[in-house]
């Protein structure tokens, strides 16, 4: 027998009546809360356990100060009053690690080591379903957020990552969204124009 | 003030208690639950709501006998046994619906068209997040998922996309977990070992 579904206020807060937050309220969100975060999305499922994401919570002034020069003008605002904006990177050698979170795979760190690409495409993957947890843990937990691509990567990545092992992937502004600033919702693909069945 | 948390059956069935599945039961899945799972995946943010993601539900055996080849022996099992194997692709030219899906920017068609980089990443981001999406709506509506990488996306995408347009990102199956085939979990790295709060 399947489990039950979850009930209609689950299914609404993650998915159905959510959406991305382009305006924040000026509430705090403190450091607990982004462990809390943390303690829930890692539990999302990665290729070998390889949890290649990792996170940046820029919180402070100084922190938006660096960051904000690299967001596009549009962006800009939107990170400024957002009291968390959560920089979403991979680490390249997140296989340094695989000892310790794939033991029952003892040659997993050198095979990648040895395989730029599959590492490559290893790391961009699981790194960004992991933001998509980081998206939906944050509903769970009663946070609204708002994911933004709109940036220059490489300047984000000299001003936090300069030893370039760590590489920015998106952003994701986290608080209490203000529905004043919101927007109409897109509209969604049709079964028939993305899936088949064979 | 933010929202309460959703309860513990919410938080345990989307991530704390939620496990990637390696056998499943032989309870089969209907394609009404694949067009439920799709109208409630489908919500989850992309950037300028572009959608890049396409589903191929693979559940009859014909389908199957066309996939298991392209599989690495470990998970042929695996994707044999499971009522249904999801191919997550990417539509890598996604952007011929941006006049329907993001009418607000009347030229976002033409920028991804003349831009494949950006539109490479555009495509391969978000299909991925959507990817995550899947699996997440899938625990939320009963079933157990099971995500692979483990498989020759030259030859699925030969298979299943010749003309090219779709390219595979990776494999999901799905249907009602076996828990004789549970693993014990991997640990997950510790927010000191991945975060940063600046």
């Amino acid at each position: 027998m399947p489990r039950q579904p979850l009930d209609d206020t689950a299914l609404d807060t993650v998915f159905r009546q959510a959406r991305t937050h382009y305006g924040f309220r000026p509430e705090p969100v403190d450091e607990a809360t982004l462990r809390q975060l943390y303690d829930l999305l890692k539990w999302g499922p990665t290729s070998m356990n390889s949890q290649p994401a990792r996170y940046v919570f820029v919180m402070s002034e100084e922190g938006k100060s660096r960051l904000l020069p690299a967001l596009s003008e549009a962006n800009r605002d939107k990170a400024h009053e957002a009291p968390v904006t959560v920089i979403m990177a991979v680490d390249t050698r997140f296989y340094e690690h695989m000892p310790k979170v794939f033991p029952s795979s003892p040659n997993a760190r050198e095979r990648f080591a040895e395989n730029p690409e599959t590492t490559s495409d290893t790391a961009w993957r699981n790194g960004t379903l992991q933001g998509a947890y980081l998206i939906i843990a944050a509903r769970m937990l009663g946070l609204d957020a708002g994911p933004m691509s709109g940036f220059d990567n490489a300047m984000v990545d000299e001003e936090f990552f300069p030893d370039g092992r760590y590489k920015s992937n998106f952003l994701v502004n986290l608080g209490t969204g203000d529905p004043e600033s919101q927007r109409p919702r897109g509209p969604r693909l049709a079964f028939e124009e993305v899936a088949e069945v064979v």
